[in-house]
Parts: structure tokens; sequence; C-alpha cells
């Protein structure tokens, strides 16, 4: 911690009332813009400069997009609120008596708080899956996997054993959430359209795409005809679906699955799920499956002026009864609930409780597929593949953002080409080949 | 080396004569290019799977550009020739008794050897400045020096000993040529255009850039008038140019230069020059001042089948005694006259000597400004500056490429905007918080 001696946590006082925002993420944002014109004084922290528009994620993993297109500074998105304030900083704990937070580089203390510091990779405790699997909820994770991706190409090219050309080509994707489909239809394409333009090579029959899922149905958040869909379009991508499976064991090599099947593959996916990034220093009873008990207003039970939104805020319903999913539509109305009642509380109003208004949720499946559940009508194909990108693009914080992806996309749709397939980093985990200049 | 114990370099034999490339740059990608049609088998190799457009790779390190934008995939760049052979891998040795290349990977005959393999950031032997500065030669360095320097300014607003801030916002550029004053005027730009908007609570008068060289005169390749523009240039952005000025010493907090000046600073851009990349294997007197000694025909000084061209090559001749200066149109017009003199050799003519054809030389000192040297004319300002985008613009390998830099650049001139100022690279040297999911 020595880089971080001479830093402090510092922001100058004023007379209006001090929010601290934890997170960046669509949460955050949400409530931070939403109180742009009050009177509050507004903090808002991240370990990272930038906000993710996590659900392209994959597409920065699968050589399709540079983070530029999916990630904005969050400083320019601020610029011009006045009293606001970002720190890049890891909070590392909360005290809800002292009214402050604890980071790497100091105390704050707030007059409210609103935890919105999402969720991270649920490896479940599996301590060698942590070490050995490719996880996809930040940008370095899915820069990783897009170097180790191609490396694993340049090197089949150079492999003569067929059992070691299998383990570089095999792609296991654990869970069949948005997340899993949508890169296992990225890796179809690839395997589809781009890669046997790039390795002639190689014959791209020995590329298999396994997805494995504990449960009884691909996108299980989704509707049942939906879910049908998703397994007819992989299917015709041949990608190997396996419903009822987990993962047995995996020693980096060879992964061993519940049904006994055996998989050669250096390249395991672990898209099996999230859970909320608890910070140290919460009351026990006000945790719950990795998650934070709120009310109907989000406000952390017990405590007046801390709040939760988003993936960490477990909200439970008579409709929601586990709380609500782990969604950005979710996480952005909590958001916006939260700033309208900031609001009110300054006019002296009370609370609106949170509804939810479910717009539908929708994933996609390669070049021209995808599926969209809307709260009466279920439909895939073509058509829905159109709304998911105009929906996808409009929901893409900032006017250059959407034209990065936008302009890529089309580029793509028409060249079969993927813009980045570069290996800017070098993975290290097996590799001790490392670039650089020498003395 | 365990990742490669089951990779082999081999190439599946052909009636050709087999053409090894060492380097995909301008020189290697120019002469595989140019032997496209001819009844030459080819091999190209690389330690990346990128040709890089160094000269705009500062804008890269400067958050103005992804990697997208410079760096094309080499087997997208050869997709459909045929006979061609791409392997990404780092060459460690040459036999040239035996006529084969080492490689991590294994071992190469070839018929003809072509080794453009281009130079590496001169450091003089230095090793504590190997360490502690940072090069600008490569794209994962670029990317580097973006994060790190984003992060220093992330760390300025939580500082409150103005030693420590000076130290995270002084600039010291070492070397002043073309990439020394590029890197300078862009960093200029930033602080007067972009970093204020970003952070508000910092006070720029602060962040000072600070350009030293051992020589007389800045960009000592150009036209006298060309070196006293730069200056000036550099000068009304307010960067402090010390010529006849070296670094005497760096530990990585202060800089000692030669003058007796210390400048607290953690960080130094080190572009203080270029040497080859001489591989093992090569007979001591081919070697002279890091490159290797070759007629004018780029051939290996009593070696038929072998050749050199572009920065690794030293071509002496009564114009240019110590030999060609090591920069892009050098290494172009070599590989090019290498190309016609491999199929003059098919059709059993005989070789033509090089001829450089100066076309001039030029560099960019921020928005609007550059220096152009024609072989007649020199000449500066917003028209040259106009003639370097365009000249750039036009040589960037790919047209995606073009399309991507162009249209950056718009954006950038009409917003004054930068839009990649994410620090996507935790620079772990100076610092153990590394981001990433926990268990």
């Amino acid at each position: 911690m020595s880089t971080f001696q001479h830093l402090h946590l510092e922001i100058p006082k004023c007379d209006k009332p001090r929010v601290v925002i934890i997170g960046g993420g669509f949460a955050g944002i949400q409530v931070a813009k939403s109180l742009r014109h009050e009177p509050y004084q507004i903090v808002l922290l991240d370990r990272h400069n930038y906000h993710t528009f996590q659900p392209l994620l994959y597409q920065v993993a699968t050589a399709g997009l540079e983070p530029d297109s999916i990630a904005g500074a969050l400083r320019q998105l601020f610029e011009n609120h006045k009293d606001f304030y970002f720190r890049m900083a890891r909070v590392t704990g909360i005290d809800l008596e002292d009214k402050k937070i604890k980071t790497l580089v100091g105390e704050l203390g707030y007059d409210m708080l609103i935890i919105a510091n999402g969720s991270k990779t649920n490896y479940f405790g599996d301590k060698k899956m942590y070490d050995r699997t490719f996880p996809m909820k930040q940008v370095p994770q899915a820069l990783d996997l897009r170097s180790h991706m191609l490396q694993n190409f340049e090197q089949t090219v150079m492999s003569r054993e067929p059992e070691e050309k299998d383990r570089l080509t095999n792609f296991v994707i654990v869970g069949g959430g948005p997340t899993g489909v949508e890169v296992a239809g990225a890796l179809g394409e690839l395997k589809k359209h781009v890669l046997p333009k790039d390795y002639p090579d190689i014959n791209f029959d020995i590329m298999k795409l396994h997805l494995v899922d504990g449960g009884p149905r691909l996108l299980a958040g989704m509707s049942e005809k939906s879910s049908a869909k998703a397994m007819q379009y992989l299917q015709e991508f041949g990608v190997d679906v396996r419903m009822n499976t987990r993962l047995a064991d995996y020693d980096g090599r060879d992964v061993t699955l519940t049904d006994g099947t055996v998989i050669p593959t250096k390249t395991v996916i672990w898209a099996a799920g999230v859970t909320g990034n608890i910070i140290d220093g919460l009351p026990k009873e006000t945790v719950e499956r990795g998650r934070i008990l709120v009310d109907e207003f989000n406000q952390l039970i017990g405590y007046d002026d801390v709040y939760a939104i988003g993936d960490i805020a477990m909200m439970k319903t008579d409709e929601m009864p586990n709380g609500f999913p782990m969604v950005a539509p979710v996480a952005m109305q909590q958001a916006e609930n939260l700033g309208k009642n900031l609001k009110r509380k300054l006019r002296g109003k009370s609370y609106v409780g949170f509804r939810y208004k479910d717009k539908g949720s929708m994933a996609t499946i390669g070049r021209n597929r995808a599926v969209v559940d809307l709260p009466k009508f279920h439909f895939g194909g073509f058509f829905a593949w159109l709304v998911w990108m105009f929906v996808h693009l409009m929901s893409i914080v900032g006017f250059r953002n959407r034209l990065v992806v936008l302009s890529n996309w089309i580029w793509g749709y028409m060249t079969y080409d993927r813009g980045t397939r570069l290996i800017i980093r070098t993975f290290l985990r097996n590799n001790k080949y490392k670039p650089g200049d020498t003395l």
C-alpha cells in the first residue's frame, strides 16, 4: 500500500448534505444524474475510472469491439456537474455508526450513503474455478479472454498432437444465462465466418463449443418459448448444449462434467452467475445470499440514511419473494425511484415505494438471430435481432460510444470481419513468454 | 517454456523456394506483398499477431486512439495470399550454415532469409532506465503509458503534498526526435484542452512538460527551419525544452539532469533512440552499431541468400556513410527494391542497387501545427498539419483502420475530446492494487 500513503480521500465541505455513491454502474450513474440539480453534494466512488456497458462486454471478448465502444470515462459523463466529485478508489469498509466509508486511500464521512457497487462473478467459493477460468464482468477480463483465445489459434497452427489441438480449440462455457448464450453465439460466428479466413491451415470442425448449465433450460429468466428458440439457434451453430450439467472438475487441461464427459480445453468461460459485492461493516442481519436487504424505498433496514440499489440490493416483495433479478433495468429503475424520493425528501414529502416496470428482456445468438420477451409477447429471429440492436445501441451511455458501436456493427455485418483481432495482453497465467523491449 | 513443448514450426514443403521473412513491420509486409504473385513460398514470422503503424503509436499512449486504429492483424492483411504462412513466433537465432532459423517453438529451414525485424528502444545499456522509464515502441507499452498517466491524475486529486502532486503531474520526455516531439505536443494538447475538463479540482499550471535531448537541436533529421519551428511550437505549449542535456540519474521518484536540475516525476518517457533487434548467430563482422551490414542490394555481406531490410539494415553509401535513417520510408523502399530484385532473379536478370528517394519528413505538434520538410521546400503551421494528417491517413494499412482513425480525428478536433481515457491496464510496477474479481 506504499503507493497510497500520500493520498487522502478529502472532499471540500459545503453546506449541502453529502451523498456518497459507491459504484459507477447503471444504478450509480443514474441516481447521480437524477440528483444533478438538487442541493446535494455528490461523491461518486469507483475502482475503475469508467462506466462499463456490460451487456456488450462479450463483444469485446470476442474481438468485435474495442473497450472505447462500451466504456465511458466517468469524469467525462459528469463534466460540468456542480458539486460533483469523482474519486477512483476501492471501498473496503462501511462504518454505519460513525457514518463514514473506508477506502485504500482513507475514510470519508457521508450524510447519505447509496450503495450501488453491483455484483461480481460468483464462483460459489470454488478457488480452482476462480484460478483457472475466465470471468466476464470487467473490461480487462474481456481483453484477457480475447488475447487468450487468439493465442490458442496461433498455437493450434503449430501443434501436431490432435489432443493438444482439441485442447486449444475447445471452448467450455459455464452458464446458460444471457452472457453464456451470447458468448456462445459470438464464438459460433467467429468459427463460421471469421476465423477460417484467418487460419486456412486449421480445419474448424475441430473447434467445439460446449455450453453447460446446471438448470433445466437456457435463459431461465425468460419465457419457455425464448429458451427453446435460443437452444435451437445454438444447436444450429453446432454448440453442444448440456442442461442439468455442471463442472465436476477442471485442472486447467481437462474439464470433467457431472455427466462424466471429459473435455480437453484450455478455455473455460465462467458465466455461471453473479453475487453481490458485499462490503465489510454491514450488520449480519442486513445481508442475505450476498445481497443487502432493503425495504421498498431501497433503504437499508434500520438505517435511515443508507440505501442500496441495483444488483447489490435484495428487495423482497410479494411478487418477488427472492428479490428482483440482477439486471440493468431493475438497477436503473431503482436508481430513478431513489432519485425521486431524495427530491421528495427535500420538499418534505413522503417516499414512494419501488414498482418494477418489466419492459421485457432479450438475448442475441449470432448474426440475424435473437429472442425478445415483451411482457405479453415473445418473438425471435431477424426482427428480434433488429430490436436487440436498436435497444442496446440506444442504451449505451454517450453519443460517441453509440457511433463507434454502430459503425463497428455495420462494418462487421457487411464484411464478416472483426476489427480487433489483436493479441495485446499476453496472458501470463500459463505463459512465461512476455513481449517487451529488452535492454 | 512448458507452454510451447507441444508446438512445432512446421511449414508444408512445396516445390517453390521458401522465403522466410522475420518481422511484420513496414519492410516485412511490403516485401511479402511484392512477392505475392511470384513462385515463392512465403513464411512471415512475428512475435505479435499484428502490424503496428508506429507513427501514430503516441496517439494511443495519449488517449487519442484505441489500438484497433493503428494495428492490423497480420493474417488479415495476407488473407487469400497463396503459399503464404504466418507464424506468431519470436526468432531467437539464425544458423547461416545450415540455413535455418531458431524460435521458441522450433527451427525452420529457409531457401532465402529476409531479416526485417526492425529496431527496439535503445537504453544504451542503462538497466535503470530500462526498469523505470516508459518506452514507446509497442502497442502494450503505449497502453501502459496511457493507464499510468491517467492514474497519476486520479491520484493527484487525492494528494495534498505539493511535491507529490508535482511528481504525479510532471512529465519528462527523453529525446527530441519525432516521437519525443509528438508526445510532448499531444501531452500539451491534453493539458490545455482535455484534462482540465475532467479534473476541475486540479490547477493544471502544476502539470509541467519537460523535453530533454543530448543534441543541439530538435528533430535532428529535419531542416534547421523545422527544428526552430518545432521548438517555437513546443514553447508555445509551455514545454520546457532543454537541448544538450541528458538524464544523469533517475531513481523512479526524481530525475536529475546533466545540468544539475532535479525534477520530481513518476513519468519518464524514453524516446531517446532505437537500436536494431540483433538476433543471435550472425557473424561478428556483419554487425555494426546494432545493425546488420548489407550491400546495395540489401544482401548480407558474404551470404548469397540472406537479406536485411529496414531499421535493422546498415547500408553504407557515399551519401550515407553511417547508413540510412531508421524510418519507415527507407524500410518500405528497401523492401520494394528487394522484391523487384527477387523477381529479376527468377527471370535471370541481375540485381538493381538501392536508391533512396527522399520524399521528405514531417512531425506534428498538437492541433493545427506541424512541420514538413520536402526535398526543396520547408514549411510549417496549419497547412503542414493538414499535409501531415493526409499523408499519415493514406499510409495506414487497411481501409478500416483509415476510417477509424479519420473518424476519431474529426471527433477529437470538433469536441476537444479524447475517446479513450480508460485505465484498462493497472500499472503494477509501483502499484500493488490490482482490480479483478475476488473469490
